[in-house]
């Protein structure tokens, strides 16, 4: 017997940015829209594009970069909306690790990756800066970068702002150490990208599942649009619903992800054209894309609201959101650059 | 393009019982074997059976009762092997709510139950002590039943010996009260089994996947079986092993649990035709199987090692594995019934 039930896979096991899928599943709005939905979780981030792409899962959550080199390989999925927008992505490191401002103070260094794209990226960085893939030594971490830093397995590894860098900043915390012992290089700011879209988390399906299912993938769109309206409206009475569907949200660490990560929603779950040329060209320039190859994305099933306009100045956004970052590493809350002249608060916990 | 990657769902989230498969896969076991495999985690432990009877994915973890209903229901997957044999099963309660060894003391108490089955159970049990289903209130909890006895939403939840009740004991420990403070009626006691082989879990496959791809599933089962030799002669040392996998399982709960649920891995991954045809009638009796179902379980694909005689008296063994499980609820370590005349100790945590 065939099942109507819409398989959604996780880039990463259950972590706070995922809230708008849970949240949608646990309110009730997939059941509202007639769809039913089972949630998945990978163990190894690196099946998602391959899972999806090959229709064993419909659905599911990967970075633009993949999104786009999932396609070139092969593997056909199409972005249909943006979870977070152009997270600060870089390589991580401690302070006390020797790795200063400079890249080139990475040679020598064993560099962790999740699982390919990373390492492409750092490899491509060397030829910038002097140096080739054989200066340094990269390891293969899956999920576990946050930890192989702190093992001292490895001396710096790729991550997000919103999550590895607040794993180990709480983890210095726990040794009496300041949390600006964390560190990032940027990657967008290393190889000159103009934006940190390459990470962006995006909402993807399977070709193939689209075109035979354009209703249900509307629905899926519109639940998950509310769900991250509730998000952005109550994050703090959200994070408390979403903590009753996975427990581990109740942890220090994951609230503190939570904050840092409510910056990045998108509001209106838009892909970005500006940003998806930009990873385009960069796929190329890392050879992970043929030339003249076009990017895989549309916001045909984002129905029913508006879509804001590009913004005018995506260079200063970043600034401005760099700024507001370190605001809530400092204060916490719940803040956004999109919340009017001055930096909103949302709520502050207490 | 599609991919000759095995898909294998969980029935669960990754718990410290799903050692074998992490381990198959991290210490390469699979890919000795020439075959690849994503490991997936659900987030609603009842669409399973479903996700794997229709074929979206390959094969995954069941309860044999589970498994035996999702056949008759039309979703064909066979069970070609066991990870746990016959883990006690109940209803889990704090002796604080009221509840005691007498089951008519559920009278107007809220019962948590995972997804479906264990409604069915004790809605089956209360007329065999004089009540209705509507003389307790049924609360849906999915994984969260040890959550929801703690914050007090319901006041007993079906759960098993090496997973719920642990979870409590070490909670009631944090609350400087006696671990004896949580309690079981067991399922099979209550309901006359003679085994607590309903839940027993067991490795489960699509069976159109099984028929077109036997060659993969006897190599699945093998690497699970090396992995499940590695787990049983080195236990504290391949636990390290699936730290590194899992991080979360390096909490003193999870270290619990695995030394709960040593006894019950199944040695040689035999499905037990006693048991099967002991649930089989069990189904019938709650209505979930039709009259002349026949059991959807083989053992074609466990090839390369002996298959254990079947025990001459597992009313014997069930008693000796309840004394052995408070052994190690008070003494910890890792033991089981197989290892000798007297109980065999393989190492104690210190």
């Amino acid at each position: 017997m065939s099942t109507d039930k819409i398989t959604f896979l996780m880039n990463w096991h259950a972590t706070p940015y995922h809230a708008p899928v849970y949240l949608a599943q646990k309110q009730g709005y997939f059941a509202n829209e007639g769809i039913s939905v089972a949630l998945l979780e990978p163990n190894d981030p690196s099946d998602v594009t391959e899972i999806i792409g090959s229709g064993r899962v419909d659905m599911g959550f990967k970075a633009m970069i993949h999104t786009l080199a999932a396609k070139a390989r092969g593997f056909p999925v199409t972005s249909i909306g943006s979870l977070l927008d152009e997270p600060f992505t870089g390589v991580v490191y401690l302070t006390s690790s020797g790795i200063t401002t400079d890249f080139r103070t990475l040679r020598g260094k064993r560099i962790g990756y999740v699982g390919e794209f990373g390492k492409i990226q750092i490899d491509e960085l060397t030829r910038h800066y002097g140096m080739t893939p054989a200066d340094y030594t990269a390891v293969r971490c899956g999920m576990n970068v946050s930890k192989a830093i702190i093992s001292g397995e490895i001396d710096a590894g790729i991550g997000l702002e919103n999550v590895q860098m607040v794993e180990l900043e709480e983890w210095l915390v726990s040794q009496h150490r300041p949390r600006s012992d964390v560190k990032m290089l940027r990657i967008d700011e290393l190889a000159e990208l103009g934006c940190c879209c390459f990470c962006s988390i995006l909402y993807i399906g399977n070709d193939a599942f689209i075109k035979a299912n354009p209703d249900k993938v509307a629905k899926f769109m519109k639940a998950v649009k509310r769900a991250t309206e509730d998000v952005l409206t109550d994050p703090l009475g959200m994070f408390e619903r979403y903590i009753d569907i996975k427990p581990q949200m109740a942890s220090a660490v994951n609230r503190k992800i939570f904050e840092r990560s409510f910056a990045y929603f998108s509001r209106d779950l838009k892909n970005v054209p500006r940003d998806w040329n930009k990873v385009t060209a960069y796929g190329k320039r890392l050879g992970v894309l043929p030339e003249g190859y076009e990017p895989n994305y549309t916001n045909e099933f984002l129905q029913g609201w508006d879509l804001a306009k590009d913004s005018a100045d995506p260079i200063g956004d970043q600034k401005r959101m760099a700024a507001l970052q370190e605001l809530v590493k400092e204060q916490g809350g719940f803040r956004r650059i999109d919340d009017g002249e001055k930096v909103g608060v949302v709520g502050v916990a207490a």
